[in-house]
């Protein structure tokens, strides 16, 4: 038997030991980890440093050697979000529907762990812990599967974790890490239907794209955000200065930070030369059609490759349309289901927009920058899900979850 | 492009209408529809004789022969049948949840269709006119993709329905039927990650398996049910008789019909000769382990292979075990997480047996045959889930929706 399967074999009978596991027991857990973080520190560290210096020798590029870096800072970090998770209700056993039949039956439809979750993630050793904490949290166990740069890194957290589950009563097989990290061993997740209930992957568009179009095993799709705002005919310009600027500037590199804008012309004529100033004074490139062009020289001319490119850095494109119908027309074709907004003083517009658009979240008259498990306050996050089935936009806990129906009779037949 | 594509992207085109038509919209296709069907019998049931009598050539089963065929009775009862859609609550623009920001912002999760579903099943025509009005309820448009033993009651029934749809405000695209039915067609659907938002097949196991094994589009699964009862040492032998019988032969042929009898040996001594008596009578052939042939003398030995065979058919498998524990180790080895049953007056051993067994539906002193959608109020049933993500159990109109977040805002942008 290869190693994913032995592992997923492994993790699936600690599943159903982690679904029999009170609030109180995960809880213990995620402490005790936290704990352990913190007092290996010195181990990690000199873990971690073993994977900077084949990053480096390997010419991964300073990004990469980046978020491969842990510090004492980021390994505290690290641990007090572990243990904010202890605060979190618990979703497992809520109860969410309950069905009174005539002849007695009680139905009821509750919360339960999803099981064995699948993870496939890149070089951030940060998201070994989140994961296995956010699944141990949630009542399940997981596989993980990190990237080879990170290996060292990887296998010492999991260590801490393990040593800090045998002082807890959670099994401690619940959290597996694949050591190969070959291409088959990705591969051999894809496929895994009877081991795995959940295949996550976390990282670039690369790799999301990879596994959505490589697994049978049901994904959970977190992904890329190229992100609208469009402006009508309306709009306040203040406030839509202040909306864009924030949508595009306050921090570029993620994924609902928008992408493109979308004026209306008679808008544009009135206060876009001023709107792409500002923009182009907090530093960001603008590509424009031939309108936006013409009213602001120094705006490059955007191609049509432009209007479907997610930059996630410091660039924008730019259309003019003649109608909220046009602009819902061009997000349907180039958005990618994640976070869209209009900035109108129209109702009638903001409201046919926010049934038109096919998205994760809409918005009126705010920034597409709150599309957020934390903002959304939902204390955790697995991440923006831009799939359709099972949870949309972002996930927190219940999102590893599953329900089972408990029903209790006292004889009932089916006449 | 071939006709999958091009089907498909017509019907994501009427998909995006779909998404802006009103309860009342959707009900008028529905009632015209129902109308359409009992109007154009005469010409279903001629294009029906087409496919009886190619299906007979071909050497069909009487069984499939049967499942193919339309008469008036089964036409009007497929009519009815959508007119109960009619009242059934429009699960679109229900309001899920409601979160208030201190700063003022306003979100609101709601349920939106899915978009496009792709339906892949067998000689059933019945399941072309379910499929699509179930799906045009939901606000979503389908792809159809039926056998091709089928064909020309499928292509009847969809003519009728594109007829109706054109006297209605719903776009005639909205429902697709491939009328290639060759096995590339059933292969394109499996990977048209791009074009469907959810495949969902309706039939045989085996269909299934191919599904779940061969697509990277999300899946539905509705599937095969290996369904257990456990008879507890202090189960009450007269409801323990009532409801083996009933879980058992009031309708073999599905999948909430038991297919195991796993009994405490304490209570097999006991009652068991009577209970295995009673079975018989009742047609039920008994194939158990050597404790069971010992107290039953006309038992066949069951074989390994017995323990997971879903029989459809009057066959039980009967084993006895030691205590609750390994009758839910049993379970979670053989099952197929579809309807599990204890019969217990022991409320400890019934909480225990509920939340350790991973089923859609568990249930105490009742018959595992009431997972159904029906039963379960929901007025509609796509199928049983036995999938964990998105649905599980008897999944009803909301398992056919997704969601989305509207913000309100004045203005808010993240600092």
């Amino acid at each position: 038997m290869s190693e994913v399967s032995v592992k997923a074999k492994l993790a699936k009978e600690a599943a159903d030991e982690m679904m029999m596991k009170t609030t109180a027991e995960k809880n213990e857990a995620l402490s005790l980890i936290a704990n352990g973080l913190r007092k290996e520190l010195d181990f990690l560290l000199s873990e971690n440093a073993k994977d900077i210096k084949n990053g480096k020798a390997n010419g991964l590029t300073p990004d990469v050697i980046d978020r491969l870096t842990l510090d004492e800072k980021r390994i505290r970090d690290i641990a007090d979000a572990v243990e904010l998770l202890i605060d979190l209700a618990d979703p497992v056993g809520e109860s969410l529907e309950t069905i009174e039949k005539e002849n007695g039956l009680f139905i009821e439809k509750i919360r339960v762990p999803l099981g064995v979750a699948g993870m496939i993630y890149e070089a951030r050793p940060n998201v070994t812990v989140d994961a296995a904490t956010l699944c141990l949290k949630t009542g399940n166990a997981v596989v993980l599967r990190g990237s080879s740069s990170a290996i060292h890194s990887n296998k010492a957290l999991v260590g801490v974790i393990h040593r800090a589950l045998e002082k807890s009563v959670l099994p401690i097989n619940a959290v597996q890490l694949i050591e190969d990290t070959s291409r088959e061993t990705a591969k051999e997740l894809f496929t895994l239907n009877d081991g795995l209930d959940v295949l996550i992957p976390r990282g670039g568009k690369k790799l999301i794209d990879l596994v959505v179009r490589e697994s049978t095993v049901p994904v959970l799709e977190t992904g890329a955000g190229n992100c609208h705002i469009f402006i009508d005919e309306t709009a306040n310009p203040e406030m839509a200065e202040r909306i864009v600027v924030n949508a595009k500037t306050q921090r570029p590199s993620v994924c609902n930070a928008i992408e493109s804008l979308l004026i209306h012309k008679a808008w544009a004529e009135q206060h876009g030369k001023e709107l792409l100033t500002q923009l182009e004074k907090a530093g960001v490139e603008i590509r424009g059609d031939e309108f936006v062009c013409g009213l602001h020289s120094s705006s490059k001319q955007a191609s049509e490759e432009d209007w479907g490119t997610e930059y996630l850095g410091p660039v924008i494109s730019v259309k003019t349309v003649e109608s909220v119908q046009e602009a819902v027309q061009h997000i349907q074709k180039y958005g990618t289901n994640h976070s869209e907004a209009i900035l109108t003083e129209n109702d009638k517009h903001a409201a046919y927009f926010q049934t038109a658009v096919d998205a994760a979240a809409v918005y009126h008259n705010a920034s597409t920058r709150f599309t957020d498990g934390f903002e959304f306050g939902y204390g955790a996050e697995i991440g923006i899900s831009t799939q359709k089935l099972h949870a949309r936009g972002p996930m927190g806990l219940p999102a590893l979850t599953s329900t089972k129906y408990i029903i209790k009779g006292t004889g009932q037949i089916r006449e």
